[in-house]
């Protein structure tokens, strides 16, 4: 049996019975006590070492918790068999974050943006201060997988107010954003489905639904929107469409589009429309066009509606609207998943909608974009030469089709030249387009009007270079 | 033009510009101000209504940011054309959220449960308050899908300290609790995996893991945990363990078995293993033991971390740390989910933990808990006849076995009518383990000793009863 004679240090601050611990680990560790090594009793260890007998008995206990060495009832303790345990290396060191080289635009048209200076702090920040006043524990307890009963009872009245969306709140699920509502919702539909989308579309959904093991198929889309016979030929049993405003397209799905798709539903089993229902707040022009989810008599249309958009990126709640037939398998499959979104922040944004607040942003916002979107449109119109507008009066961004001949990425490249960023309409086709016209996606939510006209100006300027030296032939 | 005769409550608590402004918006909404109606000018309304100018200029401001007027320059202000403005109506109201019908126990042993009571409300609100002051509008944009850098560096320095796990910044994911990292997790892996689990075991996981689309393997599991050879046996890529506390049984893997459960990793390609690390933070015994992670030296381990536990359940933060492997399958798939988290949280998390003020925490837990934990251990070792217990010492729950005879649901029923809330280790078991004595779970952490003490005495004479009813042949 070894020895162990352990230098113990008795005025260190570590305790004696650490000190035994740490010893006899490095031994075994460094293959000084051999496998199946017998240790010396506690008792003999303790009179050898002049320590009590229990100090030496923590040191067993905690050798043998993490499992380096092994008891056997009425022999004693043995090393166990290793290959070689973890140790913390005294030089590990976190590297530094690298310097963010991301370069910031004079004129960034990015179609995601949103005007971040019309942020409603000061609202925000009461209702926060006032609820952490409270005090109150019951924010600190985990709350309802589908979200908290009064703020789905908020959103419920909302978008049945605002976008004539027909539900109770028994079918609103709140989440963390759309990207992990879709998640969730494949959870819930269980299994794969063949997806349709429009080409071009979000392709951020699109990836995401594929990513998730969905089969994913590209529906021929014309004026109004996906096609419902290419929809009816693809073999999808979802429809993900924009009827609102078709991203990127900017498509307002007319009355009758909207019919058929609900009849397409309507025809097939398991088969469900899910309406992203992304900007709907922000139309300047006619009346606010009422959700499809609202025209649907047969319970097929999944209702995706966000505040990252309308009230800011990083407030991370959207919902779902779920049809009454998704309703159990919810239960059965959806309710598994623990809420993302804390009680604290769901209680707030309940508050500001139904204090009035989120309603006063809407309308400042939406006279916000208005002002911008009318200037951009303005300026493009200016020069009918340079481009042809589409997707306009609603949302946050419009189309911009350049004259024959001049190709998308020499226009994004020359408009980087001049500090201008834009994004071209290619990014969103998720399978090759016949070619055409080349078309620039202009966002101008986090533009102001001043900055918007003359970005417009350089820009003409910059599609004329392209098209006159297009057109002899450099 | 309008005589707009407002009659102003000096007295009111409500700023003489918002009476205004109420008064010709309601004149707006219910047509009282017909479309394309010029206002008054500013300087005139303010002589007629006996206030200042600035109070009026402010009124229409607020209706012009809002849509409800619009200006043209040197003509002055007009009604708008209210299509496409948001109004609630006045009736718009929200029910009161329905009242708990959830029976309060006099006594509950939940395993989940957490002491709120010790939340650090003072310090959290403090952090918040401070932060929201800044009113900076950085934090309501959105971050990086993989979380904020600032706290994903304190994470990988407070797991590295306190938990032994190697890894940087770049390797640490935040997301909105560990279900919806899971089902990140399971899209960044791809397809269906074979995943495999103890039984019993954390039965949330194994439901989530098989909703998600993946086959489940119950593993057979010894004193030491999972059984290697088993593992191999089953055909699993994935195995989901919890090594230093497993759930619910309480086992504390010794390193041995971790070893053979990171070589079976490392023989197969694409093969990881999930190491749950759920409540690590609490030991009363010895030092805590350091992660798998730590041991593995092929990069075979993820890590899943939460705050949830250690914090409060409404605090939905935890983390992953992916093994070096998977970062490129993070990048290319795990990306395109935006973050859960709100930046906010993410900045008051970091700032909690920087500040030491997580550590002060865990420390007071510790001692909450340890206290729990030891008037639990030691009411039940009082009576060895009716309870045997395991899985003591760590976390926040431990197990008593009932004498033979003594069915789980027998005593389940007999504690619910003292009003006592207990836990039967079959509602863990994903699979029909072979009958012998009933166990109960029993959590601690929302209980405090004297409670704990009396709940004790109550069922020692629940179980002595139904062991002589069962010995009596009744």
């Amino acid at each position: 049996m070894n020895e162990l004679t352990i230098s113990l240090d008795q005025a260190s601050p570590r305790p004696l019975y650490e000190q035994i611990y740490a010893y006899i680990k490095d031994e075994i560790q460094n293959g000084g006590l051999p496998r199946d090594e017998r240790l010396p009793s506690s008792r003999m260890l303790a009179r050898h070492l002049e320590v009590s007998r229990s100090t030496v008995a923590l040191a067993y206990e905690q050798l043998l918790s993490e499992g380096y060495i092994y008891s056997q009832p009425g022999r004693g303790y043995f090393v166990n068999s290793l290959e070689g345990l973890y140790r913390l290396p005294a030089d590990f060191d976190v590297p530094a974050p690298a310097a963010e080289a991301e370069h910031r635009w004079a004129y960034d048209f990015s179609p995601s943006g949103v005007d971040l200076g019309s942020f409603p702090g000061n609202v925000w920040r009461r209702i926060s201060r006032g609820l952490l006043a409270q005090d109150d524990p019951y924010f600190f307890q985990q709350g309802e997988p589908e979200g908290e009963e009064e703020l789905r009872q908020v959103i419920a009245s909302y978008v049945h107010q605002a976008r004539g969306v027909r539900c109770t709140a028994q079918q609103i699920i709140v989440g963390a954003g759309n990207d992990y509502l879709l998640m969730l919702l494949c959870a819930i539909l269980g299994g794969r489905r063949v997806c349709a989308m429009e080409n071009p579309t979000y392709k951020k959904a699109w990836d995401i639904l594929e990513i998730l093991g969905n089969e994913m198929r590209a529906v021929a889309a014309d004026e109004g929107g996906m096609e419902a016979e290419a929809l009816e030929k693809s073999g999808a049993s979802i429809a993900y469409v924009m009827p609102a405003h078709q991203y990127p397209l900017g498509i307002v799905m007319p009355a009758g589009r909207r019919r058929q798709l609900l009849n397409w539903a309507a025809a097939g089993e398991g088969r469900y429309i899910i309406e992203d229902d992304y900007d709907s707040e922000f139309r300047y022009r006619g009346r606010p066009i009422p959700a499809l989810q609202g025209l649907d008599g047969n319970d097929r249309v999944i209702y995706l509606g966000t505040f990252s958009k309308s009230i800011a990126p990083a407030i991370r709640i959207s919902f779902l609207v779920l049809p009454k037939p998704l309703l159990s398998a919810y239960r059965e499959r959806g309710r598994r998943f623990s809420s993302t979104v804390p009680r604290m922040e769901q209680k707030i944004l309940a508050e500001f909608i139904r204090s009035g607040a989120y309603e006063r942003h809407l309308n400042r916002m939406r006279s916000v974009y208005k002002a911008r979107h009318d200037a951009l449109l303005e300026s493009l119109k200016a020069h009918p030469q340079a481009f042809r507008v589409s997707g306009e009066y609603a949302g946050t961004h419009l189309l911009a089709a350049l004259p024959e001949g001049v190709k998308e990425r020499q226009a994004a490249e020359a408009a980087k030249k001049a500090d201008i960023r834009v994004y071209g309409l290619s990014e969103y086709e998720v399978v090759p387009r016949p070619a055409g016209r080349a078309v620039l996606i202009l966002g101008y939510a986090n533009m102001e009007e001043e900055k918007i006209k003359r970005a417009v100006s350089l820009l003409t300027e910059i599609v004329g270079q392209l098209h006159g030296r297009g057109k002899s032939g450099v």
